[in-house]
């Protein structure tokens, strides 16, 4: 019998709560041994609920109470979160947690701490939800050298866009729709401006690296530059348009970025709709995998924290080690990453684009015009910024891959 | 520093010296420790061959020699190889294995041998090839409730199939040009009947069940009834045709076969193509999660069994459990199975059509006439056969998903 804690009792943690209740047979079957929820921890009461009599309001009975093995940290945010993991950890507890903003700003760290305490720390549920890839990452392909991690790794911006794509409708009034049907925030600028999938980014790129990989040092680029007449283009390149966040080694260099892409029909991530994540590793011996799934809601989140909580049962009295160091990466400057690049400019400013862009291929699109449309040859992000300058007159651009 | 053996140096034998010269330092970072390939059992010599001076013809040679922890079985066949991980385990040896034929014949027998000798067996690399997916059901998803697994298990198939769609071409024609460039065997019986995803398919029927599924109790079709006019019929239903093998739990009953499908366009198995493999899972919690990349191929292979041996170094001393039982699983007959089916009969069949399936619903193609085609309502396989037979000018059928 393992007993176990929870941090917050809201989405995610009240999903843990109900996965342990419904499936606890299997749970049990793959821990090993029964896993009991002894605590949770909230500011709030919650009378009537299922478990009201184990809410408590004191981090220290929990801390205290040698029982307690893992702690599930479900609150979300920096603080008092950090603090409470620090303290779980300091106090001998593993930590597992779907906190991907402490995890982004703090992971590295909180690895070192429990390897130190000989506990461990697991944040599955911080990138894609439910699906299981940040441990196959650390178990199945670790000994691959891998080239690139690309993901569609927000739900809320990929149904705007698929919607976008599908209906043919405008960012606006989708991003309205998705918000009345709640798939969308009220306000909805972490999703919709990428900070949302830089903080999942920053995770990946961690572990991709070995080395901690600041979100402040990720280039990030959201949606709301997306145009219908953009699909029109990405249809007529038989190409889908989706928000990536992207980690990539090239040359001994270590790239991270996110930002939309116009990805090609054969990209499996291309034909990723909806709410819907996933993740492509390319490793040297394995090519591409791809790992798909809900990234987000409470059952499958959970699911996700609760096989967190087996991982470091099962393994108990011994560091569940991550190929991650606390020490700062070398994350390359975004200028210095080639790629092609797919821009609009007004109809009067073709000569001048075909001037600067002299390998441009130019693209049409059904019921578009007064504009020439393009895809540059491939080009440093750098020099690119400096063509557009010099060029005037443009609608806009997308990235290629 | 762990030592290992592999046993055949044939195609993925060969790949796992190759993974483990190539990315040494990556294996030994994952494993905790430098791993040593001490042995290469073959009925050959490789004059000239970088490991030839490891190349033994005697198995003795390997389970007598207590340095050796590890046993990667890489000949596939029956035997010698069941005998050989038998005395392997039996010694107290680990194995991992890519042979999907035995682990679908003896896998759950071999897993009770491994507990008994407090040993591990992993097969990892059987299902999927390169996908990490069988460690991922145990170690991330064993405490969901699986609803159902359904996979794209073989490469050549849905390459055939992904070409006769693309190139609207007809299936002998395809699996010529598959042969010339080596993506079909010369007799290519196993793949294009089906025989060698029902092996696959045994195998995740297993560990789904938790029971000895035989792979003699799973229905199964392959893709040699499967005509151009069929996809231009799947086309016209926004459905792709795949090569599906299928596990399911209804109703308390336990369903598995293999049948090619049509596939609605919103399962993302219908965006799988060309060599590639794919398998979603669909948990009670999760909903559903798909794994995705290369099914087959030297490199690929061969990093599964490497990240099986890597496993089992991390746990050495451990038996790694399976929910795995060396007893017969129940399989339900497919004749109790419900589903849709489309269906094609001649143009003079059409009103007894209607009159057998009153609920049928007609689905034209561009191209393609003389014959009434419709798919059905819901309806158990016994009583659609039933009339099939009564209904005669069948020119084919193909069951939906």
């Amino acid at each position: 019998m393992a007993k176990i804690a929870v941090l917050g009792y809201g989405t995610v943690g009240s999903g843990v709560a109900y996965v342990l209740d419904t499936n606890g047979a299997q749970v049990a079957d793959s821990a090993g041994e029964d896993i009991e929820l002894k605590y949770i921890l909230d500011l709030r009461d919650f009378p009537g609920d299922k478990h009201e009599s184990i809410v408590v309001h004191d981090i220290d009975v929990i801390l205290n109470d040698p029982e307690v093995e893992v702690i599930c940290e479900t609150m979300g945010g920096i603080e008092p979160a950090f603090t409470f993991e620090k303290k779980a950890l300091e106090a001998g507890k593993s930590v597992c947690t779907s906190n991907k903003e402490l995890v982004a700003a703090h992971g590295p760290e909180l690895v070192e701490l429990a390897k130190k305490n000989n506990v461990s720390y697991l944040f599955e549920a911080s990138v894609g939800g439910g699906i299981p890839v940040l441990r196959s990452m650390n178990d199945s392909i670790r000994h691959e050298r891998l080239d690139s991690i690309r993901g569609i790794l927000n739900g809320t911006t990929n149904y705007i866009l698929t919607k976008m794509d599908k209906e043919k409708a405008d960012f606006d009034s989708v991003l309205k729709v998705a918000q009345e049907k709640g798939y969308a925030e009220r306000n909805p600028e972490a999703d919709i401006e990428g900070h949302d999938a830089c903080r999942k980014t920053a995770i990946l790129a961690s572990i991709m690296s070995g080395q901690f990989v600041k979100h402040e040092d990720i280039y990030t680029e959201g949606i709301t530059k997306i145009s219908s007449e953009d699909f029109e283009y990405a249809r007529s390149l038989g190409r889908a348009i989706k928000l990536l966040g992207s980690c990539e080694r090239k040359n001994g260099k270590f790239f991270a970025m996110v930002a939309p892409f116009m990805v090609g029909a054969d990209n499996p991530l291309s034909t990723v709709n909806g709410v819907f994540n996933a993740i492509d590793v390319h490793g040297n011996m394995l090519g591409d995998v791809m790992y798909y799934g809900k990234g987000a809601g409470k059952e499958a989140t959970a699911s996700a924290v609760v096989a967190d909580v087996i991982d470091i049962v099962k393994h108990r009295g011994k560091h569940i080690d991550w190929n991650l160091r606390n020490v700062p990466a070398q994350v390359e400057s975004n200028e210095n990453a080639e790629r092609q690049f797919f821009v609009r400019v007004d109809a009067s400013a073709k000569d001048a684009a075909l001037a600067q862009f002299p390998g441009a291929q130019e693209v049409t699109a059904s019921g578009v015009s007064g504009e020439f449309a393009f895809v540059t040859e491939v080009i440093s992000e750098k020099a690119f910024e400096e063509k557009l300058t010099l060029l005037g007159n443009v609608k806009g651009y997308i990235r290629l891959l």
